[in-house]
């Protein structure tokens, strides 16, 4: 401001200089901020749709320095294959998962537990794909995963065995991954005292398919105690499936 | 053709002579096909919404002298009022149905009876409308109807009194009508052996709303059986259901 | 009760013993369910879409052993010879439908008959493989199918034909297959008193096109006796027409 | 450019005049195309919808003192009295048309005759204040109209009545306005060999109501012969029915 | 009726009786308006899309044995090549439009002249082929065919020398094709006194693409005298332009 | 069985018999089932919208009776009046939320503290009503609410500041209420590591105004963590907020 | 995390202290973002609709406190007059604009030149009032505003009188509201050198209507230079134009 | 008029004539317009999408007759490389942008500066391309780009750095490119006092995927200043983009 009284900057350069300072004050915190991936307990996810061998090499080898475990979503078979041989080759610890088309990389082995306990049901074998990547995701966040697959919505009884099972492992949550119509997750809703994530599957043709009618359906259930996350997004309602069990099991004094 | 030839009409008359000629042949077939309508069993049902009472009386006065019966749908509650006065004035017998925002007009009482059985069940309370709609439609038809309302889908208890007082009446066909998330047609199917007509209610606000996941969800359920009219479509419901049920009947050589 | 009383379990765990009970009484329940494939007369319908060979072949081949019939449908040409083939190795009856890209596996020869009767009319050629769909279910639920195709929409002489097919075979029911602006399923159902199903097929390009407009149009059509399922869903219509035509014929005594 | 080059203008200043100089080219054309309304034989038409009184009367006085004839549209039935009122007060001649929704304005009596003739059908009562928009136009065009309303679609004969009268009539153009599904212009699509234009009208509720159906069929039809405008829009139907029309009168050398 | 009185035959079998005897009446109906295809001087199209080379093939020589003249649209490169070979094999000349994707199959050679105008503008390079597929339709229903191509919107100019090529021409309608925001159709609609039939195109991507940003333009313009087909229709676009075209020129006694 | 043996029931009698042992197994299970909302934690909550004070009295003053407290949402101000000066004539304890819509009915006063925490923030004034209505159903379900209303999204500071409220009150999960487009819940998502809820309110015009745009952005979020409940669907989202809180409270053991 | 290893406090309590200390860290930062709203040029604009008189009051006198001026959008006329006469009672410099629905408040007269130039164009007289709501904005950010209203799109000569208008008063850059088919925006971007903003306006009825029509067109134009806002985003429209202009200005040293 | 009125010509070909007259006037007009392309400052740029390869070389070759200089864009790999290589055996100079799918091709090298500066900013990787596609339209155009890619909006600091960059460079306009949820340049404009333009990616899948969730989150952004191009439109942002920037640079003087 001296300056500018003593003309020797212009009134334009002395604007600038201002918007600079709050832009610098503002990079000051962006610089604190730098440790919430850690904090919040959220592994790094990459999604591998639309990159290719090289770009997704570049990005995971600069991750695995920092955060120490990366994850990589929505690979296909070829890549996947290149990816992991890759990453060996580099001496890190690699897990494929063909079903739910993930990798995970690591440097050290090892696995927190958090204590937290995550129910995961599909309605049909096509939403595996889905729940494999929900599943993958709540273990790498430390939780104790429950699988019941296949449960249909047709046939009532194997519903009834897959939420018993649940209330055994007295899971803190439950993820239901259904297409089509997408009743599951309200059913399951109405027959327990947790929440509930619904998780559309691309499934169906016609009229409201390709997930469509499903996310509908969820959306409009009337069993109470249901949320859902997008359409095949898997990791979505692994993460906050994870959040909500880490939760409970912080609370609990869990460790 | 001889008279283009003796150039008594030119070739413009001869072509439109010949068009007429086919159109006549065409209205001769029309003449036979007025008929349908009794033949076909359904009755004269005219549509209350966007016309004037002098528009309705008219419609509705001039039908009832060859068809004996009118029905009008969706009438405002007034305009039943009035239309019904009208009516008894001159001598006809009136049925006032205010849930169904209906009117049967008859020149003679009674009803003929098909022997057919219908069931009609709904979700919710504010799916009566609807239900009732089909209901009578179905009941003109000749069909003796059974209903079950306000069945709930958060508990499962009541599906089941209701599905069973319909086994218990030994019906040929259900009609189940439910909004939002629409999943009680889809339930009652997966349970009985008979054909089940789902009606997708506007219930519902939000994505999905009004009726659309509804539609949707029947149209993608998974278990079979089941088939769908538009959204608050009783009247298609119910005749397609007393069609149905009179067919059973006309097989069973019930008159 | 007396274990919390007497302090030897905890609340938490007498609230999950209780939990459990209820689920235990719900498991019970579900073993009556078991029956219930075979009760409603639908044979077991595997979706061949999204699944590989051999979780096709395990599905198969585990079903049979319950079922004694099992219907694949949707199969790509190559997948759908390489099952056939395995399923002849077994010593199991195979019936392949390549039109409507179907496989029917049984154990034993033969096909029990209803009675019932059923319709498939298509407006086009396009139209066939999702009527053949309709055919062969209707067939497998014990009904005898009498089929007119391509009567086209353009010239009216074709659907008097096909309708006056289906009076004197006195079917029950009458299925429609129909894309475009899907106007066939009214026009046949304004000229017969039986119920009649439309089954839009996902022709059409453009706005409405993949079968949009002719669902619409079927929902909205104006001649009543009209229900619809969704679009190319030929198996949802053989099942429904079914249930319709195997109804008539137990009400007639027919066995 | 002398100017820029002797320092008269700076650069700026140049090149602004170039740009003006174009723009002025472009408005002595401009000028030019004032005669187009006249030219294209299409009377002035202002929409009601959303103007004031105020504003209304203002356009409509303004436009009368050059057109001659000013066609008002969509007018709520009381700011049609005060329109109405206002104008004949000036001296001016006034048509109401109530159905229609229209007023028509003019300095002197009479109407060209150009020798068109124009037919317009109507599937059911909802559809004629449409259709009237349309025969309006068609007529202040210089057209002889041919009317058929209430046609129906369930019932076939009235349909080729309809047709059998626009043979006679030997109309250049039918204009057919219906809802819902909208299958009656394909039919008289198929039944005729002069153009026909789909107008679809906002009836019908649930999925495709509002017209849309209607819309999605017309575009969707398989008899060729048939083209569409949009949902309620018949003043533009009106509008190109009589440049049909006019046009086959032109050619006939009718004046 | 009078074996019904005598017990010769059953109620049933009377009913029955007379059903068919209504559909021999609509039978014989039927036969009259077999004549159609030709009184409406529309040629027999066949789409090609989603039928096999063998299915064409059997439709095409079934087709040109009553009709004299088959066109084939929407034809793959390769089964246009061997469709054709086929052709001539069988002594039949053939006409191949690769652009157009169409092959025109006739018995003999020559095309009957109605006097009829078409004109056909496109907006760009990627609309051509719909347009083409218009123009040869019209031509062989008989029309003389006026073609500008790739006119573009952004310069106005080639616009005007567009439609006064159309006015020298003195043509009696003008399909205008276009893609993305469409307006082409409505410029020209706004120069010129004839009918113009507006043809959205497939182009475009994003919010509004595919043609549907087009269909919804033309279906709104503001300036009168625009009708539409579907998006991508050349042949309902070439068909309704020359019935109109026809039309004039018959009424000027052209022949 | 041995009925049917011994002729004294004929077949058909027979397998009704069985259908409704099957039924009545079930209806055993349903009656179990009657303690389903108890256990789960859920209040009785009644939608009052399209339903006639009537009708609202008869279901709140029945249900209180096994209930004990029934929660009314989307009451109209008027309707709320009345129903609340019946209950309280009824001896009833009554809490009116004028901002909510909201009427809490109860026998006795006293609500059961479950020791969650839940967390309700607003991007604006107008999404104050639906953060009321999960407030209270939060409340109701024995949770304590921290509320942050009118955070905005065009200044950053607030939205730490609320953030830093909630991290203070050591909620277990967020709600979070944002129209237009949708951002808030995202940014909150993005700095903590507890669940949050995001709920759609039906604020903005246009292209995905009522909530559309904010449902699609919170689906599509990319910083993981967020879930959804349907627009406007504070009741859901207050419900599965206090589900998830319940659940944390009650794996730390607090009564 | 001396007091965490003297055990002074637990581990939760010490995770929670540093949880608070990064928000505190951004909490600072969020205090220097406090003069943003002045620092970026934009007056402080509040939405009427959906707030009552109280509480657009209460915002409206607290904000005119720290701001100076406050603007007022989407106003009924009586809640204006309300609101008008309570902010001159405090003193306040008020000012009406009926047609844009706006009010502008201010503690001292006067409003700062920033020498940005913006021209506003309308196509119909429908558009009047987004435009109003764009000038008037644009006038509060210091800019002059050039407008021409009701250009039309038919008659291509006033298109062209706009345009000159905006040349010759050296604007730099255009606003054009349009509605229906919004053909508007794209012809004045291909005859301009400056960038057009297009504000769809929410005109036109049936399919594309309420403005959609509109939108697409304006994203999928041909003529490069065109950028769009949401339907009738007026004040959306204005800001950005300002700011365009006002950088413009900035740059040429204008103060 | 003479003619007409000696009888040398019918009143037909006086009325043609006068057409002609108005067409060739219009026609003058729009030889004034050929300048129109260079006066905008917009280069040629031509859509390779859709056009075979003998096409695209025909149109460039063509047109860098007149133009100097023509950009490609859409360019698959395989074309671009014979395109370039045609080109370079034609003595042009060609730059390939591989990311961004373009070819420049030009007469002469060199680059006209204006003086213009534009910032281009993605959030993720995923977005360069279109970003890319913006960059060199600019930099065509004449401006200095300065891009900050991969921003991300999870992480908020990166956010501030690329803004940082923007305001230090002084540019004069901001393009955000951004998919999934599209936050990233509402964030953009809340923190900058110069006009930022959205572009929607296609990226995203389930519902609000292919970038409508994008798209509709930044019309509907509730920070002020931000306008809108269609999903992937990286030409029409670039192009806009440099209209700004020209035009300040213009009123700055710089040449």
């Amino acid at each position: 401001m001296r300056k500018l009284a003593r003309g020797e900057i212009s009134v334009e350069e002395a604007i600038r200089t201002l918007k600079l300072f709050a832009i610098e004050k503002i990079g000051e915190f962006a610089r604190i901020d730098v440790g919430r991936e850690l904090r919040r307990g959220i592994p790094e996810i990459i999604l591998a749709e639309g990159k290719s061998l090289e770009e997704l090499s570049e990005i995971v080898f600069r991750s695995i320095e920092t955060a120490g475990r990366v994850i990589v979503s929505r690979l296909d078979g070829e890549i996947m294959d290149k990816l992991a041989k890759k990453a060996r080759r580099r001496g890190l610890n690699v897990e494929e998962y063909r079903k739910a088309r993930m990798l995970v990389v690591r440097k050290t082995l090892g696995r927190r537990e958090t204590g937290g306990r995550v129910g995961v049901i599909t309605a049909g074998t096509a939403d595996i794909p889905v729940a494999e990547e929900a599943s993958i995701i709540a273990e790498e966040m430390g939780c104790k995963v429950y699988k019941v697959y296949d449960v249909g919505v047709a046939g009532m009884h194997r519903v009834f065995d897959a939420v018993k099972t649940m209330v055994e492992a007295d899971v803190d949550v439950i993820i239901v991954a259904a297409g089509r119509e997408g009743a599951l997750p309200s059913i399951v809703a109405s027959l327990v005292d947790i929440p509930v994530i619904g998780v559309p599957t691309s499934q169906g043709y016609g009229f409201g398919g390709s997930g469509v009618a499903a996310l509908q359906s969820m959306l409009q259930s009337c069993p109470l105690g249901l949320t859902v996350v997008n359409i095949d997004a898997g990791v979505a309602a692994g993460t906050v499936a994870a959040l909500i069990a880490n939760r409970a099991a912080y609370r609990a004094g869990v460790k």
